[in-house]
């Protein structure tokens, strides 16, 4: 540790917090345009409503809303709030003739994608309610999100640009399923709470599992989750559900590591670049592991819902695999170009045909006989290992592909993953990888292979 | 179960008995020479220590003394009991002079083995005392033994033979350590405690680790041992105290097995015979699993030194082994032909070269730091995994017979191995163990491979 600061250096900070700020922040001209286009899109929508009759009141959410949007960031929330005695249906088709470069997306419930000059707009149909706390659905609570950030912000907005991007650049932003970090929201309500980027990578850099973090004092009701940040809006909630505890503490190690020796490489990594065939088989070679992937169409579905089911047939197959006596180094799921995988890197994949199995004590006369009795054709045995019966047998599976092959099908796997896995799969092992082409999978397997991040 | 008769046959049981006595009976003949050569050795030693003026008491102890010898054993057990004021030396002076066909072995004390006519006789010195619980050493105890069977079991010399026999037969006869079974004394004692050997199969048929025999109401101290016999001569000691689990158990399955459906197997079951090189091949082809074999030059001490070494050393290897990621599925330990060997069969034995090292939690700061700090190289990593850090780094050792070969002699063996080992030791794995043709241990390999009890 000789020779490390460990104290924060404010100067070096600063110059590299100003470089960010000016790659990040947008330009005078960047908040004209996006004015400009969701003013656009706001009129839009209110002559659509008022010629229908409609009581729609349309709003500009996120993080455009509030002025904490990234530059070059061209994403647009735009939300069609009906009173709740309407049918949202009537919102949907609103939001259906904003332009005619659409296509209906579902969450919670059914959207409206557009792309509109050169930025991304949801138009998402919602209920207009007086109370965040009494929903009818989660986006319902998105107009609440943004007045009360809107309201606190001000002054604030460059420390929530310096947040996002370094959550961003350390690989933590983003509360889809897919990431499991941080949301917009969540980066907006810790600046609110410590004012200020370094102090809260200051308090960030202290957390433990169970951290609560609660801006109106609200006591919370006790959650489970890693870190639990109390909604100021709905009590009830915590904004960080979504956060696994490796995105909390790979933000928390990061957040230690800038202060002690800050850099412009915590906001802007190198990009991880596809895997080059000679790597991968250099790659191969130096870890003589053996990599298995399985590989099947993506099911129709958005990440949100395909990526828990990849999890859980993940989870399902390690066990599968481990119950099996192979053992497993690490693993990851993926998608990319209309395909989802599940990798799997094996430290032990073949096995020999003998198999010990450990039968009841000895002294439990029923079971042993049953024990002796279901394995007549042992390969040794029945022996006694320290006061328990044992045969050693003909193992299933001696070859983890074959497991995974065969397998597969039998495994408990969400619903949209079982049809497509029905429609047939293919087992790629060690250098067959090299036969998909795919950028975006030569891209996972570069992270997955050089996977390092910066917490110590 | 069904068609399975759970109740005692008497007429298939005396059958059988009565066969198994006529071959272990000793005939009038062997009784007769039995006295002539052990009363012949007794005048003698009486004789040279009259001549030396010595207080000195020859008995003849053991089975012989009781009547309880197997046909075809020619074992004879002859003490030199001494006042516990004398030296012990002139008794083992005396003892040498008995026969020119002699030599000296070491237990506790030293005593001579000599070869008179064809027995095998074990000359030993020892204190003559009035109480058995006040010894000098544990030969000092075996006159009580025998004054204490040879006061009571007249009548029950054949259920004591028919006990014997089948301990032989189901391979869990001998207390030496080597074996760890049952000693003829405790033989005896079970027959006196239980009156016939049917009814000792039956009461130890339902054994269970801590089980206890007290046949005088010692009220014995607390043992640890799996079974507890109360010596009736010397009531703090377990006279089974030698007996492993897995031998009493093993008795106590046969015991249920031979009650069910008797047979002269269970006394004279087929020999095991040296393996030969063909079914060596076909067993290691079957199996698929990897035996690796450490063979080095017998340490020149008695079986009851040399196999708790051996047993602590495989111990040892199996913890290095499983330390460094290898899977055992067995191993055993042996010695013949001047040679020791350590026997371990490897389900896994081959990894590869990445290995992952978990670290500590991420919020612990300084620990993670100086994980990190000591892993500068690694091949992936750092990362986190369920709120650890991990690297994945080349491991050390990723074949076993390397290991074994280098790590061997680094392992805290016994003292006499410890010595043979720096003198150089052999590594053989698979086929490599046809090699080796001494048929003691190419029947050692075959009892190994072809392990089956009847127990269930």
């Amino acid at each position: 540790m000789e020779g490390r600061s460990t104290t924060t250096s404010p100067s070096s900070h600063s110059q590299i917090l100003f470089e960010v700020l000016e790659r990040v922040r947008p330009t005078a001209v960047d908040r004209k345009r996006l004015q400009e286009v969701s003013g656009a899109i706001l009129s839009r929508i209110r002559h659509l409503a008022s010629e229908r009759g409609l009581a729609l009141e349309a709003m500009l959410a996120g993080s455009a809303a509030r002025g904490t949007w990234l530059a070059g960031d061209h994403d647009l929330d735009i939300f069609l709030a009906l009173p709740e005695s309407s049918d949202l249906g009537l919102g949907l088709e609103v939001a259906r003739l904003v332009s005619p470069h659409y296509e209906e997306r579902y969450a919670e419930h059914a959207y409206v994608h557009a792309r509109i000059d050169d930025f991304d707009v949801d138009l998402v149909p919602c209920y207009l309610l007086q109370e965040a706390t009494a929903l009818k659905s989660a986006v319902d609570r998105t107009p609440f999100h943004t007045r009360y950030v809107a309201s606190k912000i001000s002054g604030l907005e460059e420390e929530v640009l310096l947040l996002k991007q370094f959550m961003k650049g350390t690989e933590v932003y983003g509360s889809e399923l897919k990431t499991g970090g941080f949301s917009g929201y969540l980066a907006e309500l810790l600046i609110l709470r410590y004012s200020s980027f370094v102090s809260t990578l200051r308090e960030a850099s202290s957390w433990r599992p169970g951290a609560i973090i609660d801006l109106e004092g609200h006591c919370a009701r006790p959650h489970q989750e890693p870190l639990v940040v109390v909604d100021p809006v709905d009590p009830k909630r915590n904004v960080a559900a979504a956060l696994t505890l490796d995105k909390m503490l790979q933000f928390s190690a990061a957040s230690r590591c800038f202060l002690r020796d800050p850099g412009l490489a915590y906001f802007f990594p190198p990009e991880h670049r596809p895997i080059s065939d000679e790597m991968l088989h250099r790659q191969i070679r130096d870890r003589g592991s053996c990599m298995i992937m399985v590989d099947f169409q993506a099911p129709p579905v958005v990440e949100d819902v395909l990526y828990p089911q990849l999890r859980k047939a993940e989870e399902a197959a390690m066990s599968l695999l481990e119950k099996n006596d192979f053992r497993l180094l690490r693993s990851d799921v993926g998608s990319s170009d209309g395909r989802a995988y599940l990798l799997f890197e094996l430290e032990v994949w073949k096995l020999p045909a003998v198999h010990r199995r450990l039968g009841p004590p000895v002294w439990e006369e029923e079971h042993l006989s049953r024990f002796v009795a279901a394995h007549p054709e042992a390969l040794s045995g029945p022996y006694i290992a320290r006061g328990r019966a044992a045969v050693e047998i003909p193992r299933k599976y001696t070859s983890a592909r074959d497991l995974l092959e065969r397998e597969l099908p039998n495994l408990s796997l969400g619903k949209h993953l079982a049809a497509s896995v029905r429609q047939g799969y293919i087992i790629y092992v060690g250098l067959e990888l090299a036969k998909k082409r795919d950028p975006e999978f030569r891209t996972f397997l570069a992270r997955y292979l050089m996977a390092r991040l910066r917490i110590g």
